[in-house]
Parts: structure tokens; sequence; C-alpha cells
């Protein structure tokens, strides 16, 4: 990447853990690509110190942006003056800028990033009966973005019901019939998608049998690393269509591009 | 520089401005040389929120180290919970790291690395007669050190009283007859320093008269932007030689290396 001076203007990642994100990998070279001299770090800002590090951030003069992962999605809203009506709806933001007249206006491109990923890799969901696994803040993103992109219908799992019901009642008010809850996916799913973290670790169970999906169903995971998970391994081995979970952050980037004003 | 990943460790410069800095297209290059997996990024802090900006720092768990300047370096001595002996006389500090039990420990190079870079150059300091220009932060620092390489005389100049008789208590009371003020470098001067800003606009006036000075002695500067200051210049026309102040910065790299732990 190219050097940094003292004009390079900075970008900060926020999670807890930080060492797995993808994103400065993705962005820092986006910026080169852009003409922008720009850096973006990552910031592990541990849960009990978010406050304290995100004001600093915001009183470093030549800071412009954060972007923000896990589990900091939703306290990151108190730290916006403004939120998109995607990011209000979900109630968590992974996307954060400086105003030109000093405010933070906060966004999230989850969603939008994953369905963004399925139509470039030839899959577009719409009209088709989709099962989701996950109902955390994920899930929440990626099932309104589906419905926002025309699925017929929706299903959503999780075995947590206080969860799952705070999801349906989110989404679900003015779209009777559309999305409703059930314990795993139909068996005239057309796509199946994994938001739980089942697959992190090598030794959790899959978090949906894809054997009992319909041959031609597309089974897809959000999990970036391994980039083969185990359900995804399993679905191949079965014949099945798969789609890996790097395509819903590079699907982003563009987004990014967009939200911080880069060039080109 | 090689990428940034979210194993990425960060080390920060605070300046008010901060786009003149140098230290990252300097430190990077080091890290990348030492093998280790850190970026220095600049953080401008404006100066009614340096305290705000260092809380926010202090609480990110993969910041290791800070590296201050103008006109931080006398405030963060009151973020360091222990200041090396330099660093202590001088009221100023412009290294910090987070040590292995949490706190942090601050030390001054700035002195020693003027010093350093004379004898790179090939002059000792050592015995000669020399004359500063400029007893703010910078000047108390370079001070300091040139009586501790054993200069044999060392005349302070500074148009406010005030702030040159406080660096002479400081540094004067054990060494009575080695340090005292002047006006300007008194005729016999080996080695003129200017440690004012006077050079940073072409429009200053000159610190001091190079021509009012022997033909060997050598004209010192620590600006940097400028690299060829309106003094080294004059200096230069006059056939003194010269010394600019990049040489300052650039032998801090070795002290950096040992106070940060770099390997190698």
């Amino acid at each position: 990447m190219p050097p940094i001076s003292g004009r390079t203007r900075l970008f900060a990642v926020l999670g807890d853990p930080v060492a797995q994100v993808k994103a400065p990998a993705l962005v820092n070279p986006l910026f080169a690509a852009s003409g922008v001299d720009a850096v973006l770090v990552p910031v592990h800002a541990p849960a009990g110190r978010l406050d304290e590090v995100v004001r600093g951030l915001k009183a470093t003069a030549n800071l412009d942006g954060l972007l923000v992962t896990v589990p900091h999605k939703l306290a990151m809203c108190a730290h916006a003056d403004e939120l998109s009506p995607v990011a209000a709806l979900l109630g968590s933001t992974n996307a954060l800028r400086r105003e030109p007249d000093g405010r933070w206006y906060g966004d999230n491109f989850d969603g939008t990033g994953f369905v963004r990923g399925l139509a470039a890799q030839g899959h577009d969901p719409a009209g088709r009966r989709v099962a989701l696994a996950g109902a955390g803040g994920a899930g929440l993103a990626i099932a309104a973005a589906l419905l926002a992109a025309g699925v017929a219908r929706l299903t959503v799992s999780d075995p947590d019901r206080g969860r799952l019901d705070a999801l349906l009642a989110r989404l679900g008010t003015d779209r009777p019939g559309r999305v409703g809850a059930a314990p795993g996916p139909p068996p005239d799913t057309g796509l199946a998608v994994n938001a739980t973290p089942l697959g992190l670790d090598p030794a959790d169970p899959l978090p949906f049998d894809p054997a009992l999906l319909p041959p031609d169903a597309l089974v897809a995971d959000i999990i970036m690393t391994p980039a083969e998970t185990p359900l995804l391994r399993a679905a191949a081995a079965l014949g099945r269509p798969t789609h890996p979970g790097v395509h819903m952050l590079t699907e982003q980037l563009p987004l990014y591009r967009e939200f911080f004003r880069l060039p080109g």
C-alpha cells in the first residue's frame, strides 16, 4: 500500500476482538485505487471501553469515518447523530461518516452487501423461497434486505424464541404471509442462508441439514473464516450449489465508496 | 508498505497540526524492516481536545505506543504514569509506550537525536563552544543533550527572557560557567544551532547572522521543512559548513527501535 504521511486521512474499523477483520485488506486497496490518501486501521475497542474509544476518535480531526463489527454495531447507533432508514430499522450501524458540518451519520450495508453478493454470483433472490438461520444482528439485516429484494417467502429459524419474535416484529407487520418463523428450512426452499455463528468453530453442529433441501437449492453462509465452512462443504458434497461469506463484504465496497464519497 | 490486517498493531504520532510530521515515513519502514506487523498513523489532536484523544487511544487495546510533536510534548507528561529522567528534567515527552502491566512510560529523544545526528555526520560536539538560539521545548532538550555530550560552553539566546531564565534554571544550577545567556552567538562560536521556528516561513528573519561566526563554525538547524532553511542557505553561501534538521529525526530511529522493543 502507499506510504503514510502526516497528510493521510484516517478511517478505523472497530471490533472486539478485531484480529479477524477483513476490511483493511479490502478497503485500503480501494483508497489506493481511488487516489485517496487515506488508511483504514483496526481499532480494538473492548466492549466496556467503546465509549471512550469513540469519543477519542471523534475528537481526532483527521479521522473521517468508521466501520463497525461485532459486538459494537448496536451500541454505535448511540454515537450517530443521524441514522439511515435501514440502520434505524435494524437498530444497528456498520458504517459511520463525519459530515461536513461535523455531525456523524450512520448506515448499515450488511444486508445490501449480502443481496448484492448473491446477484454478483448470478443468484437473484427475487421470487425465491428463502430460509434463514439466525435472527441476530446479521440475520435481521439480511432478512430486511432479502424482503426488499422481493423474495417470495422468508422463513427464519433461531433457537432463541425471543430474538426470533423480535426480528419478526421488526420486519413482519406490513408483510403478512411473506415472512414467518420455522424450525428449519422448509422442503421447498430455494435458498438457505446461515447467519448464525455456527461454523466458526470446526466442532460446531451444522446450522441446518443441507440434505433436506431440494437438489438445486443454493446454500449460502455469511461466515468468512473459514472460507469453506462445514455447512458449505456438506452442501457441496451433496451436489448443492454454494455461496461463501466473502461476497457479502466485497459487495459492500462499492457502497463504502459512495458512502465515504471516494472519487471514481 | 506491507498490507494492514486485523492483527496489525497501532502506533500514533500526535500533533496539532499533524500534516507536517515525518515520523510515519521513517518509522513505518522501520517496522517493516524489523518484521513487526505495526503501523504508525498521524493523529491530529486539536490542542483543546488532547485529553479526549489520548484517553481513547489508551482505551484502544491494540495500540502500543505514541510519538508526540508540537504543541503536545509538555501536556503529554500528565498522561505518563512514569517519566524517564530526561523527560522529567525537560518536563516534556515525545515518545510513550504501554508497559506490559498497562502503565504508560514516557521518554524524550529530541536532544539525544540531535546530538547523535551531529555525531553521525562527523561533528562530535564534545569540547566545542556552542551557541543555541531558542529556549523553547526543543531548545531545552538540545541544550541538555549538548551539555551531557560534553560541550565546552553553551550560550543560549531567546527574546523571551522569562523562557530563557527558565531554561537556565533547569540546566544551569550544577554547571556554573558552562552555560549562560547571550544575545546571540559569541564570535568564538564553533557550533551555532537554530532551535527557534524562524525559517518555517520564508519571510522570517534569520535567527542569527552566520557572517558573524568564524569561517569554520558549523551552522545547524532543526527545521526539517524546508530542508534548506534561509539560515542554512545563507551559511552555505558564506562557505560555512551546515547541518540540516532531518538528522535529528533519523537518528532517533534507533532509539525508537530500542524504546518500543522492536527486534533487530
